[in-house]
């Protein structure tokens, strides 16, 4: 956790988003020192959601989990605290989506108390038997917070440019990754960008026409990425996205 | 090809769809022969499409490809040829999508003139980057031609309902097959109906409340179910209908 803010402040990013799993390495309190130390923003804290479960009690544990999610946000300084929702608990798609409705409505309230800022992340419908029952962004504006666009999850939707602009005022943050066509693993296999077959300059286009001007982040779930030296990374991913983002 | 339109009007079965992969095997008159022989219609011949290209010539050849595919179509007494559109030929995904609604309209006047009825399968947006540029019902529905809902591509989809609904009388097929997740493997990690995630029955009711009436096919790309014998898969399948289908 040190080593990536660190590293990513001296490859001169602004910004970095952190994930909760790896948080307990050195704490809130200690992880956000470190980043004001190197003069560098916590994008976003992933990620609170997963709040389908089988029975009330099991509801009310991933609720209170979703408290600390937001208090750790709020300690980072975090601009945006993402939430992945789903799957549902049982083949009822359509119930568990009514679960997230009512989850984030409770969550949204504390999160107001805390000045932590929620937002949905559509993930691509590839997920949503294990992941997420919001599939697209459309669907994640319903929601009535946030909403993070990462160009892996809504690439293909035939509604993208309006369901961007729909999204004004509403983008807590931007991801990018490509499509690998087919991809070579369920869920690490996103490609670097400019191995795939997202045209991620239009995506980012659209996204900078809805008014977007926070950070952007390159979220690649690769072995193959995660085998890099973590400065050659940063710094191929700098050049590919000045390459294939940029301009 | 012989031995499945066989088994499959012996196991009690009324009609079956073929793929034009394996119609060299006996050709297509000899196909029609055997199926009305043994008293079972021929629902649907899998497929055209594949329409978009890089360049005018090559664009060429994939419709005289599906000149031959509505020709075989028409021979077998198809009551449907299916079309998978696309992927498209560069990143431009909607010039592919451009290229689709281009080419649907050249090949909807071929087809008119040999009787045979054109449907779009809108597939999972998984396969947008390899397989089709056609990925909502919605969609699918803008391009003038009949649909075909496979469970498998369509469950994911907020819209679902209304978009089922919305296709009353251009449905010309309705496919069977269960999501497994996370998928085993992209293409052949189709789920038996009753091992995964998908309500099928809810679909179903949506798709008899739109007026369709035809053939419900069962299509599981998967070794472990092609690794069955012939007999015994069609009875699972039976009995997995009536558990996890019917009624």
């Amino acid at each position: 956790m040190v080593e990536l803010i660190e590293g990513t402040a001296r490859a001169g990013y602004g910004a970095v988003g952190l994930w909760r799993d790896r948080l307990d390495e050195c704490g809130a309190g200690a992880a956000r020192n470190r980043a004001l130390a190197a003069g560098i923003q916590i994008s976003s804290l992933c990620r609170g959601g997963w709040f389908c479960a089988p029975d009330a009690i099991a509801r009310r544990a991933r609720m209170e989990d979703n408290f600390r999610a937001v208090d750790e946000a709020a300690q980072l300084g975090a601009l945006t605290l993402v939430l992945v929702c789903g799957p549902a608990a049982s083949n009822d798609l359509e119930a568990g989506r009514r679960e997230v409705v009512e989850a984030i409505e409770e969550l949204a309230e504390y999160a107001a108390t805390r000045d932590v800022a929620l937002a949905v992340e559509p993930l691509h419908p590839l997920y949503c038997g294990d992941r997420s029952v919001v599939v697209t962004l459309a669907q994640a504006l319903t929601l009535g917070v946030g909403v993070v666009i990462d160009s892996y999850h809504v690439w293909w939707d035939p509604q993208l440019e309006a369901s961007i602009a729909s999204s004004a005022g509403r983008i807590l943050g931007f991801h990018l990754a490509d499509w690998l066509a087919p991809p070579p693993d369920p869920l690490n296999g996103r490609g670097m960008l400019g191995d795939g077959t997202i045209d991620l300059r239009r995506i980012r286009r659209l996204v900078d026409s809805a008014g977007y001007e926070g950070p952007i982040e390159v979220e690649i779930f690769n072995p193959s990425v995660w085998a890099l030296d973590p400065a050659e990374a940063l710094e191929l991913l700098g050049a590919r996205y000045r390459e294939h983002v940029a301009g």
